[in-house]
């Protein structure tokens, strides 16, 4: 049996991220570069497809193509480059669709005429096709890494059902934004998507239902890299040592354009959303003091640097702190998460498993649930849930064991709680 | 039912530790603390002893009573101490084997002549049998907690069966440490033991197997308190994320008795060693760079200073840090842990489980295992293992349900490979 | 002759600095404690008020008496407020000035109708008096320690010349904070005044030279203690050295009424302002991405946490950095200065030396200045001039070896550059 | 007047730190870096030679040219290399005087038979002459920057004076070591010279009074970089605000030759004597806990890290706690004091000062004194000092003013004390 051959078509094609997953892969192709901080390049799986065979595409708002957006993000020094400047050059980014108005970067796509929801979809689409067909792949995944888009009410009714999205999408629904548009292409399509970015996209009931009808997995959202992987890392062993923490104060320094984004009251306060849950969740009780903040500092460039200070409660009352900072790098601790996630969302596809792919919450700060189910947040048992379904047992408490029945008393419940 | 009233005899009744222990007690029973640190104190579970149900007792080379001991360890203030002198000068220890000829501390039980080991068992019997009749408790368990004594080879053949150890016994071998003898008092007397120091205790073969013969519980060793246990929370995390390793720098400073007794180059080498062991064992390489040091720091008292530093290498050879900072107390950490060892070693005695209990590796360094068996030194897998038990579940893995085959099969590669 | 004795009028009596002030003199003239942190306990000075000669009194916006708000801000254990309770209990505070409306606190002035700037500072005199003489002292000097005020324009007409600044009290001109009316009601009554906080107070050309032709020394402003001092200490050898400062992280934790206060945008702003300017002061370019943050983070209490990142380029462009994390307390830091600065104020007085005392800048955040001077905010020169002012030697650059005629050109190339 | 041109002959020309001068010289001189990190960048002063205008030649043990020496030591990237390979390919270093049997590295000088040291310094003053004669500089300085030598008794009667050293030249005594050898032959050859190293060198009362006697100006001695700078730059302040240190526990972490040296016990001594003494003399008391540590550890490099606590007591007996983490690069800090020493030794010998230029100082751990006075740690003051001498200014306290009256009583009371 020939070894499978995967395409990922990337949302944001040329940011930091992607650019750093782009080289990555050519650098490995190359034999270049080992797998260091690839998390699954000891467990090799039949159905995994080998990181030599993947190929890449995406859109992107900027048509450079990728030689010069790794040039522009500093992933690779000269010399690294010249190894693979030919190949990264061979690859533009398709036009976007816009973030403002939600129409197609008319720079990209000249003459078009893709003013309503339908076509920007069918335009999409058409990306897909021809990008599948041009490759010669087996399979396709798309994956969300474009800046991150303002916050959305997740519970409208326009989104509640798959019915009420398609009529919104025939009336242009402004509440719609591009990330919602690019989780329905590809799921409509028969394609798998992870979003690992905090935008509103596919968590939203209406498409986890389509992804469920068709048989498409699912997975997200914000990939959880430094501060929050290791604030689920240690939160669980302080559970478990009964030691009350009082305050955790975390503050993350950096200075690339996601710093910069991030500057900005509004894209920060969802981030922040997502960032403060996951320890009242761990911990099974609410911590008063929990304070995050993110600052751009530009003498960082793409590191990063977090700093935590926690302080904890012991026995007979005793007053104790632990202090981490972790000196780190943005795009390479998220670029060899985006290849697993599209190497996992497609062993999925192969097994059969559609809708929401819960057992891959281990590599996002927000997992993506199947409706009225809590998020398992503990780093230690997301990992071992990962582990065992990749494995292919089914892990207890995933949705592939709950029955109907447990699952709407859960949703049931919530609903009281609410 | 009457609940459940449980004896715990400790060796090494006026140290810092046990001396929290027995304050904390005391607190907990006035209701002047509430269980923060007590890692049980949300799992209650039928066979459990409550804390106010814990009297306890034991042995020491100093005949201080325990109120003397609180004050010189400063584990309670002035107005605490008041709350609960009473009971705890009523605390004297037994007079302890001694730790330099292995005979009975004169002082302390003048005109006795303990000369053989055979007399200071049977010493050691006496005083259990004395304590269970007097205090009215329903049974008995013994953790040890005296200094730390010299390295033992492990694999002398004296120590390798129960036979050969008992001609030992006899011959007042002197390879025999007193570790030893309170090991195999507590084994043959049928009461559970546990061992919380780096000493060569019930860790022979020999015991081992006396242990699994005469259906007492038993496990250790070396209390996993401070920057091991983070190491061990971490480093999972780490190995999950395929971030290699280059380099793992600890260094402790402290300033009790602990402190100044790892001055000596030679206890600090069987500490260092329990140490250094569990960081390739998680992350399945040889770290060429871990390094592990402990300073005697006096301006720090019982505090403990942890500081870690990380380098790591990620996606593409890049170079990334993570820095640790843990300011904790050290007998505040160790004595909640010595109280549920003793809780779930009682627990395990009623449920009949004899010989080694893996399952409480969880709470220690180096975990004790049955022969031939590699220990699990990473903290999530330790913990699901231990929660699995605690709740009456076989968790994979443990001895519970590996057949005697597979164990002689372990046994067998491990002997070839060395 | 006999040792000088001192009473020093603290305005905001009853907050955790003043009554750490409070409570160390009793527990010094208790001979409790030693003078660990009192900058000039090793510097005997004939002029200078021995410690257990200053009497202390002032005017607080609450009632309590000292042993009560000692108790409050938990600056003593119980068993040392046992040793000074009588002599604390005997403090009560004045009534203050109100800060809403600017007229006296009616609950602590019964009747008093003092609605009239010119009534105000009548009665903060009357308060002056009645102090020196019910205390026997030789003299007095005023501390002002109350919360931040709003932040106020300096060179408003009204504050240019006492002239103006006289008017505008007959006018009970609004834009007068109570901050000036202490500072006026001690400057026009002979008696020495220190700012302490960041408040516009004696910092206004009007009062500065009200006090230089009543003779009378002033200093200010805003208490150099934590991470500010850190940062001058620091910052000079980072210059000495040519490394250049690309960037430099400043984060605070603090849970007393303090970071509270600063938890309000208005207050936090003026401190930030004060903290900001000294970098590009001391390294002689502007800091591009200097940031400095304080957060209000409760389970510290009245402990504080300062981390700073220093990010550094040194020679041939290779990037280093530097972090610094101080543990401290806020009041323990500031209150042995709050001493020192009033001994040194009486000394000046003594010494004749009226205006602004610029020699104490040692000991202030934004060092109180001859009108038209720059300050000197790099902490290595400003304890040499401090220490040679305290030794009675003119220190070059210092006002009292500056012409009039250089003071001039001073100002006038100042106002070349604006 | 044309610039003035300066020959640097370095001691150990092929190491890390002399390698990143020689590079770093020639980078200027190309314009392809700016000068940070030089503490004379922005002090132009007639007398001290433009940075273009050194020429740099020097001993070593290899004789590996210095276009190899960078590569090896990674000082410059391939392509900063290529600027300036031809220049640095051009040097290679003259056969250095070996350090087991004091004998001229045969490989590197075939045929010479060099075996006394008359011959040595002979042929040490032949390199210096042909190089200034070659290179057409208007002056030669020699710093000394080789491997750290044994620990030699500074107080033998053969070190007494010049007389004495004479003789025990003439013996081949083996007491004098090749560092020695290098001081003397530059001195008495009229030769500035300076010691960045550790060993002892020109700090022995018979070359002091030669460097005296032959006007010839002297300095060192161990260049203060990371840790120990940082140290002397912090104490000056805790003193200052009276916070008594009651531990400094100091802990370094690098990888390169110079930590795989201190390794070696014997001359990790030599460092820690050095690195030990400052505190005290800084702090005025002797600091009980005062701990310093260097450990080997690969994975940085020439990087380098300092972690510092320090446990500090304040006012009331309240504790507190500073800690600094300082992530520099050894070579990077080293270098550029290399070129400045050079500078200012060539700038006092136009002015005319002969014997220990003390106001160096502040370049150096130990500062080299003239004989019976006391060195002067605190960087505050010696910056204060350095630039003052710079400046032309005689500084108090220096020896520029010392009268020999003074400096006998000073040696007589030193005496009296010993």
């Amino acid at each position: 049996m020939p070894a499978r051959r995967l395409g990922v078509a990337i949302v944001g094609l040329g940011g930091a991220v992607a650019t750093t997953v782009a080289a990555g892969l050519e650098m490995i192709r190359r034999g270049a570069v080992d797998l260091s901080g690839l998390p699954l390049a000891d467990a090799p799986h039949a159905g995994l497809a080998p990181y030599q065979n993947i190929s890449l595409a995406g859109w992107d708002l900027y048509p450079d193509d990728l030689a010069s957006a790794v040039r522009q993000h500093g992933v690779l020094g000269p010399a690294e480059l010249d190894l693979v400047r030919t190949e990264l050059e061979a690859v533009r980014p398709w036009p976007a669709i816009g973030n403002v108005k939600f129409c197609r970067n008319i720079a990209g796509r000249e003459g078009a005429n893709l003013t309503s929801m339908r076509d920007q979809v069918a335009s999409l689409k058409d990306d897909l096709n021809r990008f599948k067909a041009d490759s010669g792949v087996d399979d396709l995944v798309v994956v969300h890494l474009a800046s991150t888009e303002r916050l959305v009410d997740t519970t409208l009714p326009q989104f509640a059902t798959p019915e009420a999205f398609e009529m919104a999408l025939d009336a242009d629904d402004p509440e719609i934004g591009p990330a919602m548009l690019y989780a329905y292409a590809a799921i409509t399509g028969g394609i798998p998507y992870g979003n690992f970015t905090p935008s509103v996209s596919a968590d939203i009931p209406a498409l986890k239902e389509l992804a469920r009808r068709h048989g498409v997995p699912i997975a997200g959202k914000d990939g959880k890299t430094g501060q929050t992987l290791v604030k689920t890392v240690i939160a669980p062993a302080l559970r478990g040592r009964s030691l009350k923490v009082d305050g955790w104060y975390s503050t993350n320094i950096l200075g690339n354009r996601d710093g910069l984004a991030l500057d900005d009251p509004n894209s920060l306060a969802s981030k922040l959303d997502t960032k403060g849950s996951v320890l009242d969740s761990i911990l099974g009780y609410k911590v008063e003091n929990h304070k995050v903040f993110i600052h751009y500092y530009p003498p960082r460039g793409d590191d990063k640097e977090a700093w935590d200070n926690i302080d904890l409660t012991g026995f007979l009352g005793h007053r104790m702190q632990m202090k981490i900072n972790f000196l780190c790098k943005d795009s390479i601790l998220a670029a060899p998460l985006v290849i697993e996630i599209a190497r996992c969302l497609d062993l999925a596809k192969q097994r059969g498993q559609g809708g929401v792919l819960e057992e891959l919450g281990v590599f996002f700060k927000a997992p993506l649930m199947v409706n009225g189910a809590e998020p398992e947040h503990a780093w230690p048992e997301q990992e071992r849930r990962f582990r065992a379904w990749l494995d292919g047992e089914g892990a207890p408490g995933t949705p592939t064991e709950r029955s109907e029945q447990s699952l709407k008393a859960a949703a049931a419940s919530l609903a009281d709680v609410r």
